[in-house]
């Protein structure tokens, strides 16, 4: 990755205007209207992609510099489908009072902050507070940027296989980053709530369980209606829907109780809790987050286009509005003649997907209201 | 400004290997030798450009987004003449303890850090500490890459006027970053100590002043052996040399009683301290910041190379030695048929200049011994 002028700088009268004396009247004209800061420097435009390195794909807390390769991917990625100037930062501390306070303080150079690979649960805390104060948006990706794109896949899922989401009994085996941001998607994009069983390391959250944090509590108290407890086993058990986005591995018993005609989204990377062919028996769809099988539900195609859209409307958060308004376009993207069992999502490297998001996440920060 | 990919990312197997799953690779690697990230990522190309914007310029206190301008204006000519790639950064903090804290949680993601316009004496503090616990190059270029350039200047003005460095009676008017950097350059260049005088508002530091900060009680205690009390005329009373880094005025009157065929340094900007048709009167060879009169003492002499030689060795800090080579090299850049008395500088857009610095500030990094 490298950064590069937009503007040639080759005489003396160039190097006047971008630097001394010229630089001189932008710098008063923000000093008596800072929101020009977004207009006039690259602010508009730039991103910070921030982590701690405390939860680097599936390789753990592996801390800040061996970090940043990911980092600097991300940026590139951001760069290509969503022509967003991204900066990756890697933090050399893990206290989310720390963390909090130094993007704080870095928020003024940003038009928005993508949050990474931030461990569960600090991460929901940080995202939190930093949504609280900060006037750019800010966006924990392993958070929504899965959750979107799961979301879309399910949509088609859905339309392939003719049922309806909110009929969907869904099961999510993994109540971390992106098992939490996955439910709660799910249930703002129109699943029914009470139909949803989410697992952690410990079996089914459920109104009864004692050792949840704050994040899951609040999902016991509003899925499982049906209260179901024990093991995955139990969980799957006339299910239409696993998502698995847990790491480990759920075994053919359990699937053996789905619902026929159902979709298996095993998500871990790079090992799926279920092989994309044993998910085949028990399931008529199914996706991973692995470019070498079908369907792949990969962040980048939300990612980019969401800050494009953000930023395009100069929007100071993003909304559950915004989030399923880019689960919808995903989908959408999909002409009915496109989709199959075995293309429910678009290709990472689609063009079209990024255009299609930045517009429809735009219309929904409008829509929302949350505009500078 | 813009960021742009290295590396190009049309295909699925681009995108594998750039994001997942190939960069788990590159992190594991880092994970194990964590300074291969200097080689295997953008780091060791990369820069932070750290303000708070309480020195902006001649502006002042404008704030960390008044101040962006500047900082992206400085990313860019990092780029254009060191090839150093140059992120801004604007703290919206000015607390010493913060910005301290917050640059060395910044640190893994860049190679250097470059501090700019933050107010004396807070700068001098916040430099100290960064430079005495960060395992990469520290520069606030207001201080040092001011510095260099004048030392540069003036060791050419002396060789145009045949006079010896050391035998000069130099007058430095104003004790604030660029001043206390300006006068320990020219002791660590050569220039003789007690020979310097240099002035704040309230008129010479001598060491019966107890008015003095750290910084300036300890120039009273080095410089001025003559022991001068008093205002500029005083000081001026057949002195050599003039270095305005005050802004302010300075009379005609006080001019008047310097020896003839000196220099003056007029450097205040937009406005020099005293007009150059005027200084002409006084001195013979004439300099200020500006780029519509001859001999521009301009930074961007200095920082692109400086950092890009510090980078290209793998420097851990940027020592005397490594200040003052760049000094030299930018002075020799002018081969004695280019010197003359209203060209005692390269020109800001003069090619040689970045990489002579670089080969000698990298040299002199080598036999500082400073390298990871």
């Amino acid at each position: 990755m490298s950064v590069q002028s937009s503007v040639p700088l080759a005489t003396r009268e160039d190097l006047a205007l971008a630097y001394t004396p010229g630089v001189a009247q932008v710098c008063e004209a923000i000093a008596d209207d800072e929101s020009l800061v977004h207009e006039l420097t690259w602010v508009g435009r730039a991103v910070a992609v921030v982590t701690d390195g405390s939860a680097v794909l599936g390789l753990g807390n592996i801390g800040p510099r061996a970090a940043m390769p990911v980092m600097e991917g991300k940026a590139v990625l951001f760069k290509q489908f969503g022509g967003v100037d991204a900066v990756p930062i890697c933090l050399d501390t893990q206290d989310p009072d720390e963390i909090v306070a130094i993007v704080t303080a870095l928020a003024p150079s940003f038009g928005g902050i993508n949050l990474e690979d931030i461990s569960a649960p600090r991460c929901f805390d940080i995202e939190r507070r930093l949504e609280a104060t900060l006037p750019i948006p800010v966006f924990h990706d392993d958070q929504h940027g899965t959750a979107i794109v799961v979301l879309a896949a399910l949509r088609n899922a859905a339309r392939v296989l003719g049922r309806d989401l909110r009929d969907l009994r869904i099961v999510v085996s993994g109540a971390g980053a992106a098992g939490v941001a996955v439910t709660k998607m799910l249930i703002s994009g129109g699943a029914d709530a009470g139909e949803i069983v989410v697992l952690d390391s410990q079996g089914c959250l459920h109104t009864g369980r004692t050792d949840l944090n704050p994040e899951k509590a609040a999902l016991a108290a509003t899925t499982n209606a049906g209260g179901i407890t024990g093991d995955i086993a139990n969980a799957l058990r006339g299910a239409d829907v696993l998502i698995g986005v847990s790491g480990g591995t759920i075994g053919e018993t359990a699937l053996a109780g789905m619902s026929p005609g159902g979709a298996i989204f095993a998500l871990a990377n790079p090992t799926p809790e279920v092989h994309p062919e044993i998910a085949a028996r028990y399931a008529a769809v199914v996706a991973t987050g692995r470019s070498d099988f079908p369907n792949q539900i990969n962040n980048v195609l939300a990612f980019p286009g969401i800050f494009r859209g953000a930023l395009d409307a100069g929007a100071t958060r993003i909304t559950d509005g915004m989030k399923v308004a880019a689960a919808n376009a995903i989908a959408e993207v999909l002409a009915e003649g496109e989709l199959s069992t075995g293309a429910i999502v678009p290709s990472a490297l689609d063009p079209r997907v990024a255009p299609a998001v930045a517009a429809a996440v735009a219309a929904a920060a409008r829509r929302d209201g949350v505009l500078r």
